[in-house]
């Protein structure tokens, strides 16, 4: 124990353990609650764990992890944070909690209450204004509940699915790779670390469910409840299912994402948008994931608010308009290169990222900068957010370039925003499958001659054996493209009959049905199947990820914890304190109310009866940025108020009617608290005697 | 055909029929597209078919119907109105659509287009702002998925279900009561009438299948689509079931109303107003229900956005604090005495109408006024918007007083808000299920002494006999009332033992595991289980009768329809129209998007080729209330540009810089049309080129 370097970091934690140590002794002498004493026996109790597993720590791993772990660490110690603390008063104030919990409660399910629910509408509202107003997006609000059809063309049906394990006796499942994971990861620490570990480790995301199998197998892993036996890994869907209509004939699920809906209604789209590209559309909704195991609150959910963007664009051209409005814009960048070559984040010029390749194209690079200041706005530390570029073994087979935007939490670094270009695939498996040509169309600048083959159908044929279908099999067989074409001929000739599939059914073409016609023609319109940038962002990830950088515990009493949300995020903007019941004080509150409702400007009276500071101390809890005391000074003329700022604790007295327009300004972000401090007297009294009352 | 009142009434009709008739023979001398034609061509044949049936109607029917159906066919009379017209622009300018289409499409889902979609959500603004803000109600924003033991309490599991019936060769399913209805409506306007038949007709909604079965085999029915043979009616439940977590061993639903949400959450919601009621929580949120056979547009759906308040308060006191604000208010009310003897809607004060008991309490009373007041808001038209009290067999068996707001459509009257007293009924529900106390307190001006019996659960028994759910055992026995006390004593004297059930789980209580005890308190404090007031919104079917309100068509141009919606509801507020494609236009179009944006405005830029009169058009079809259009003039100094409304197509000259204030101001409602042109000078060259370009 005689680094200093080590030392440094560990006295924090000792002087933690002692103060609250300090703390709950008080509390046993002045006879406090059960309640507060129980939370406070509990946190200290986690601060005496937490110093112990940082001993253990440096004592023992430090030098032999891997070089990510590392560096969470290390910025963990830049700001030492308590998790438990935080979510203590994210409980205590309502911001979210288990669903149902007076029934046991559901993993994975959370309900918001009205702080969080108010800060998560905020960010909705910044994110329509952001993406959807500034750039002239199309809006959609489209069904959760999505015909299986639709998911199998998607690849969900077949594709999206975890690998879980089951205890063999008690039935209970755990996802494999968070299993291994834990697995090593613990292994890891114990310093029992080999080059094969690491590289089991390393290649989790693309391994099947037989070689996940192979190293269960290999390190002897039980069930980490019981130590019972495992099952061999299982492919679990994660899709809830159900089906739809009372005949139990169409088998549905709820949508694991929004983005399928704006792709089935792209031809509304494109004619919405008159027939010009590029242009995007976004959705803001639910998405429906039926985790195998969540245990990470608010960052592993089964149902969960998604905002997502489809931009449409020709992939001749993935130029963007306004690329030019965030060239020199600066972004932090951990590229694929740069982490197999155990490299660092490294600050980028878009121009410079996007011209030399790193991003793939213009548009990719606009939106990482959107999603950059959208981030910032929200109220995401800068230095807690980075642009992680996907490895190929994590990209799926159709995407281009794909980066995640990271914020680093206490759970270490999770994905917020994904970006990806999803390239043409999901119009062109949605067109396959139903037989409907989802393309755009381009005026070539030269004609140019076409030749080729073309299926012609018989109608009369084909009417007569399929009758109610025929339609939609002329439909299939009239939009094959050339290679199709060609390849039915071929198949014709071999076997004279070809089963295909539209909207579901199957049908056998024979060659009484079709023949097989050259054409050529002379076009000043091309074709094309727009590629798609999408932006998707989880809600849900990037409200716990503000909450916690946001979270904050005054210098002078430890007790004391606040967020210091952005006021724009803040759920309410300002609150009301009478300084006590005094019945002169009504009128002056509600004429404060009914002028900020008309500005809509959210707030909150409190004129429950405790001392001013204990106020104080509650609004800052629920991080409401601004609060207006009214006091007896405001009775006589003419009227004035008090303002305190949230952060700095700062006051001024400011006359009273000005107070709406003041706090919509502040809010609005047209005014700055340094000049409301240029422009208003100080005001020391209240703030002062909030120590006299002990809160 | 000599009655001149009928004559009146077809009149219109047959000149309609006429118009539309010469507009086909113009489209087809001038070759119009394929697309155009084929809609005049549905538009002429529906508009016959109208015109026979009204004269059928008149002739046979119209003597002898009910008068409720005389009633709507009055309220049609007064404004003709052509719902494929309107549903012909709600598609093509895609309002919304029918979800999945290119996969056939899925009855009742839809999804809403940019337009549709901006219009809800500005309806949900209007809603959070009227109902939230102004009220300070708790907004809260809970799963969807819900586990079954929830609304097993809340009764949904047994009784959420509507009766089918089955073809019994195609297995296609009808809705037995819309089937019996349709079936004798039929009869009804054959003439085929008896007083039985009436009654049967009226009473549909109390009937046991039984009862549904015998009428159905009395009339001899038959399957509507094939004419086979049908099934005897089946109860189907409404809910979409899916199962939650891997084990498939939670089974759930998707919710069926989002007010479960925030009853299982009252004790959050107490202890966040700081135990302290009345208190309102609001939730907007998606609903499921698997209707059977879901026909009528956005009416009847199976997925659907609803918002939902739950008002609790004291059983004992249903006054509101803010009711003096409402209390001359002026409320149509069809009451339940009116229906049951032919009575007509009346007007009344809302004072009135409370103290003659009419309306059972204030707090219902209020939030009527409040929801009268937001449905004229965003569009309903007054002549068209009535409370409709429920009958005695409509109305839960624990519902206090139930009022709907209906609107009249095209489809009838139809339901877009309940506003209900539940009564204690879902608290006390909840509380029965899980054991846990859903009260809150009120301090009592006398302290009393109360004396009774109480259970003292024995924890040693209990706890060897049920190990892991003693827990839940012991705490059903202490929260028991005094009556369920002397119960479990009665039982356990005659049977010594009794079945409990707890958290879905049943135990056997034994005489050796609890003894009752008698007690007596002095108690300053009274606990009471709160009543609820349940203002209830369908938003898609407040949308859809918005819709039909305020859809119109130009006096001199049958082709010409639009949307008169208010300002505030429009999906765009302006719209940008350059008078051609003029590069030089392009600063100026830029400048003003950019100060719209800044001001938050919703716009659209329709800088397409088409002629300045079919623009107008265009943009007065997705309800745009305000058109910019930049000319020649707009660009010499001082710049300038003309301002369009909509509904009387007028037109001032105004300074560029204004015009983006000026409609903020009018989308506000701080300045209104009228004002601006006695500012400003009016234009007229424009519109009148219009006719010009044939538009």
């Amino acid at each position: 124990m005689q680094d200093p370097a080590i030392e440094e970091v560990l006295q924090p934690l000792r002087e933690s353990v002692k103060r609250q140590d300090e703390h709950v002794e008080n509390l046993k002498k002045n006879g406090s609650t059960k309640d507060e004493l129980v939370h406070a026996l509990m946190s200290l109790k986690l601060k005496k764990k937490a110093l112990k597993n940082k001993v253990c720590f440096w004592l023992q791993v430090y030098p032999r992890v891997s070089r990510t772990f590392q560096e969470e660490e290390l910025l963990r110690e830049l700001e030492p944070f308590d998790r438990f603390k935080m979510e203590d008063l994210l409980k205590r104030r309502f911001f979210y909690d288990q669903s149902f919990s007076i029934y046991g409660g559901i993993a994975g399910l959370y309900d918001y209450g009205p702080v969080g629910c108010a800060m998560k509408a905020n960010i909705i509202q910044l994110w329509r204004r952001h993406f959807i107003l500034e750039d002239s997006m199309l809006e959609v609000d489209c069904s959760m509940l999505t015909p299986e059809a639709v998911l199998r063309a998607s690849g969900h049906v077949e594709r999206f699915c975890d690998y879980m394990v089951k205890d063999k006796k008690t039935d209970e499942c755990f996802r494999a790779d968070h299993l291994i994971k834990a697995h090593l990861e613990k292994k890891l620490q114990d310093g029992k670390v080999n080059e094969n570990l690491k590289k089991e480790y390393e290649d989790l995301d693309g391994f099947t469910w037989q070689e996940m199998q192979a190293v269960i197998e290999k390190y002897g892993m039980k069930s980490p409840v019981t130590g019972n036996d495992l099952s061999e890994p299982l492919a679990f869907n994660l899709m809830f299912p159900t089906s739809i209509g009372p005949t139990g004939l169409v088998p549905g699920y709820l949508r694991p994402e929004t983005a399928q809906g704006i792709f089935v209604n792209f031809k509304r789209l494109l004619q919405f948008n008159q027939g010009k590209l590029p242009f995007a559309a976004a959705q803001i909704g639910t998405g429906f994931r039926n985790e195998i195991s969540p245990r990470q609150g608010l960052i592993r959910v089964r149902e969960f608010t998604m905002a997502e963007v489809e931009h449409f664009v020709d992939p001749a051209n993935k130029q963007h308009p306004k690329f030019k409005d965030v060239q020199f814009y600066e972004i932090p960048l951990f590229s694929a290169c740069g982490q197999l070559s155990g490299g660092q984040v490294e600050v980028y010029q878009l121009k410079e990222a996007v011209s030399t390749g790193l991003i793939n194209n213009e548009t990719l690079g606009y939106y990482m900068a959107r999603v950059h200041q959208f981030l910032l706005m929200v109220g995401v530390d800068p230095k807690k957010l980075r642009f992680r570029q996907h490895l190929s073994n994590e990209m799926a087979h159709y995407a281009t370039d794909c980066w995640d935007a990271e914020c680093h939490t206490s759970h270490g670094w999770i994905e917020c925003v994904g970006i990806a270009d999803r390239s043409c695939y999901d119009l062109l498996q949605h067109s396959k499958a139903t037989g409907v040509k989802l393309v755009a169309e381009k005026h070539l600048a030269t004609p140019k001659k076409v030749t080729g083959t073309r299926c012609v159908p018989d109608k009369r044929a084909i009417g007569m054996q399929y009758r109610g279908d025929a339609a939609s099999v002329l439909k299939y067989l009239e939009a094959m493209s050339e290679e199709e074409c060609t390849e039915l001929a071929d198949q014709l000739d071999k076997a004279g009959t070809v089963e295909v599939n539209c909207n579901g059914k199957c049908f056998n073409v024979t060659k009484e049905m079709c023949r097989m016609e050259p054409f050529s023609k002379i076009v000043h319109v091309e074709e094309f199947v727009p590629s798609v940038i999408e932006p998707s962002f989880g809600i849900g990830r990037i409200m716990y990820a503000v909450c916690e950088h946001s979270f904050r515990t005054r210098k002078d009493d430890e007790q004391r914890t606040y967020l210091a949300l952005p006021a724009v995020v803040a759920p309410y903007k300002c609150s009301i304190l009478p300084l006590s019941a005094h019945s002169e004080f009504q009128p002056f509150i509600q004429r404060l109310s009914t002028l900020l409702t008309e500005l809509n400007v959210s707030h909150k009276i409190d004129d429950s009866g405790g001392s001013i500071g204990r106020r104080y101390a509650r609004t800052d809890e629920i991080a409401i940025p601004f609060a207006i005391t009214i006091d007896f000074d405001t009775l006589s003329f003419p009227h004035s108020a008090t303002l305190r700022e949230r952060d700095s604790m700062m006051q001024v007295r400011t006359p009273l009617d000005e107070l709406p327009g003041i706090i919509n300004a502040l809010v609005c972000g047209t005014l700055s608290w340094e000049e409301i401090l240029g422009k208003y007297p100080k005001f020391v009294q209240q703030e002062s005697s909030r120590r006299e009352n002990g809160a």
